[in-house]
C-alpha cells in the first residue's frame, strides 16, 4: 500500500513537531511544507519542496498531498486557513480556541462537505485527547463532572496564550506564564465532591517577567494583576527577572495536565478516572496528536465520508497503525 | 424520542450494578431481566419482568428489547451466550478472557453479520476502557509501549479469576487473591525505559486462604505457588485464615488500575500519558460501561450496522447522552 502523503502548512514548533513525528510512522511520508515565508523555511529545510501557501494550485498540483496538517494560530492563521485549505485537501488543525469552537465548526463543515473533503479540527492534547477523556469519564460515571487542571509538577505548565498577553503590556520587553495546579482543588474533585469552581479556585499563575530600563514595577504590577480574564481572578505571583535569567529557567515548552472524573457507581461506592499528561514539549506533543489524525482522515476521506470531524466523531482504529487483526490479538 | 430499551440477560454483581446505572440515563430503561433462575431472580425483583433466558421467543415479543446487555462469565456463559442472543437482539458483554478475543470476535461477528444485528463485546474497564487507552497511547506517541498495572492502592485488587482459581484446590473452603502492582515497575515504565518484563515482574499476589479443618497448610502453599500461569511465575504471599476474618478483611469488590503510556516526542524529550481508575466496586464499574455501550449499539443499529464491535470501533459520541451541539460548545 502507498504511504498517507502528508503537507505541513505553516512551520513553527508545531510543524516542526509534526516533521519529526511522521519520521517515525511506518504508513506516512511527509511530501512537502506551504507557508507564508518559503525563504525562512528553506533557510531550515533543504531535502523537501517548500512552497507558498498562498499558490494552492501549485503545492495540490506538485505535491500531491493526501492531508494538510494545518500548524498556523488560532487567532489568526486557522480561522482562514481551514475553510479555504479543505478546499483542496483534507486537513487537521488544532483550533484551540473553545469558546468558538461550534461556530469555527460550522462554517469548517460547510466548507468541507461542499468540496467533498474530510476536515477534522480542535485536536492535540487539549483541546483533543482532553475532550475525549472528559466526554468517556462522563458517559462511563453517570451523574459524574470531567475537571481539567494544568501545570501539577513543580515546575507548573507554561502557558504561551497568557505569556503573549504579558508581552502586550507597556514596559514589559519579554515574560513568561506558568500555570499552577491548586493542589487542594485536585484533592476536593478526586473525593467526588463534584465541586461548582470559579476559575481563580482551581489555578495559580506565576509570572516571569523582563522590564523596560524606564519601566515602574508597581504600575506593570498593577496591570498584570487586573487584567481582566487573563489574570484578575487568579492568584497571581510575578517575579521581575533579567533576559538572562529568563532564557536560563523557561527552556524549551514543558506542559502537563490532567482530567478527573469523580463519582460513585452507588450510594456509597466511588469511582475515580484520571488521565494525566505529562510533555517535554507542549508542541511536539500536539505535533503527534496531530499526525495520527492525518491518519484517521485519510481513512474517513477513503470511505468517501466529507465534512468536519473532531475527536469524538473517530473510532481509535483510525488513529493507530495497526491491522485489525494485531489490536484483537495485542491490544484489546 | 423514546428510550432505548434494554433487557439484563443473567443477574449477578454486575447485573445489578447494569440496573442501578439504568436508573441514571436519561434516555434509557430496563424493560426486562432473563436469567436461567427465575425464581432466584424474582425473590429480588419484583418490579419488572423476569423471564427464563432459554425462551427467546418469548422474551423476544414480551420484553421487545432494542439491547441485551449480557452480565454472564467468560469461561462458560458468554461464548455460547453471545452468538445465541445476538440472533434476537443486539448485544453488549464483556467477555474479558484476552487470549481467546480474536476467536470470539470471529465467531460472534458471523452470527451478528447474518441476524443483522449489532454484537459489541468484550468491553468493561479492561478489557474496555483500557484496550481503548493502550491504543490511544501507541499512536499518539509513536514508539512507545502501553503498560497495564493493577492494585496500586495499599489494599490491591481483587481479582475473581484467581480467587476462583484458588477454591478448586483441594483443601481450599474459601479464598480471595488481591492483586499488587510492584511500584518499582511502575516507576521504571513512567521513567520511559519501556522495560520487557516477565509477568512476575509487574505484580505481587496475595491470597487469603481458609482452609478445610483436615488440609493440611504445607501442602495447600505448594499447590498455590506452583499454579501454572495463574501463580507460579508470581511472587505470592499466603495467609491461612477464619471464614470470619476472610468476610471480615474482604468487603465488596474493590479494584483499581493504571495504563502507562511513556515514550519521547523527540530525542531526549520525555513525554508521558496515564489513565488511572479506582473502582469501588469492579462489577458496577463494569456494568456502567455495559450501559454506555448499549447506547452506541442501539446507535449502530439505528444506522443499519451490524456485526461485532469492540471499543476501539466506536467514536465516543455514540457512548453519551449528550447532543452535537451541546458536546462542541461544553466538551471540546
Amino acid at each position: 500500500m502507498s504511504k498517507i502523503r502528508v503537507m505541513i502548512a505553516g512551520f513553527g514548533n508545531v510543524g516542526r513537531g509534526v516533521r519529526l513525528s511522521l519520521g517515525k510512522q511506518p504508513d506516512m511520508e511527509l511530501c512537502g511544507i506551504v507557508s507564508r515565508n518559503v525563504d525562512r523555511v528553506k533557510k531550515e529545510i533543504s531535502d523537501i519542496p517548500v512552497l507558498p501557501i498562498a499558490d494552492a494550485e501549485t503545492w495540490v498540483k506538485e505535491l500531491r498531498p493526501d492531508v494538510a496538517i494545518l500548524c498556523g494560530g488560532s487567532k489568526a492563521d486557522l480561522p482562514k486557513q481551514g475553510p479555504a485549505i479543505c478546499q483542496y485537501v483534507n486537513t487537521v488543525d488544532s483550533f484551540d480556541n473553545h469558546s468558538q469552537i461550534p461556530q469555527y465548526f460550522e462554517t469548517l463543515n460547510a466548507a468541507a462537505v461542499k468540496a467533498n473533503h474530510v476536515a477534522i479540527m480542535s485536536t492535540g492534547w487539549d483541546p483533543g485527547i482532553f475532550s475525549l477523556e472528559r466526554v468517556l469519564g462522563g458517559a462511563f460515571m453517570p451523574g459524574s463532572r470531567a475537571y481539567g487542571f494544568y501545570g501539577l509538577g513543580p515546575e507548573g505548565g507554561l502557558s504561551m496564550g497568557h505569556s503573549d498577553a504579558l508581552r502586550t503590556i507597556e514596559g514589559v520587553v519579554d515574560a513568561r506564564q506558568f500555570t499552577h495546579a491548586v493542589p487542594e482543588a485536585v484533592e476536593r474533585v478526586r473525593r467526588g465532591e463534584n465541586p461548582a469552581f470559579e476559575p481563580g479556585d482551581m489555578h495559580t499563575r506565576e509570572c516571569f517577567v523582563v522590564l523596560a530600563p524606564d519601566a515602574d514595577p508597581a504600575e506593570v504590577t498593577k496591570k498584570i494583576v487586573e487584567m481582566p480574564g487573563y489574570f484578575a481572578p487568579y492568584d497571581t505571583t510575578i517575579h521581575f527577572v533579567s533576559q538572562e535569567e529568563l532564557k536560563e529557567r523557561c527552556k524549551g515548552f514543558p506542559h502537563d495536565g490532567l482530567v478527573i472524573t469523580a463519582g460513585e457507581t452507588a450510594k456509597g461506592t466511588p469511582a475515580l478516572a484520571e488521565y494525566r499528561c505529562v510533555w517535554g514539549s507542549n508542541p511536539e506533543a500536539t505535533a503527534n496528536v496531530l499526525v495520527a489524525h492525518a491518519r484517521a482522515a485519510a481513512r474517513l476521506a477513503a470511505e468517501k465520508k466529507s465534512g468536519a470531524f473532531t475527536i469524538l466523531d473517530i473510532p481509535a482504529t483510525y488513529f493507530s497503525p495497526l491491522s485489525r487483526e494485531e489490536l484483537l490479538k495485542h491490544w484489546m
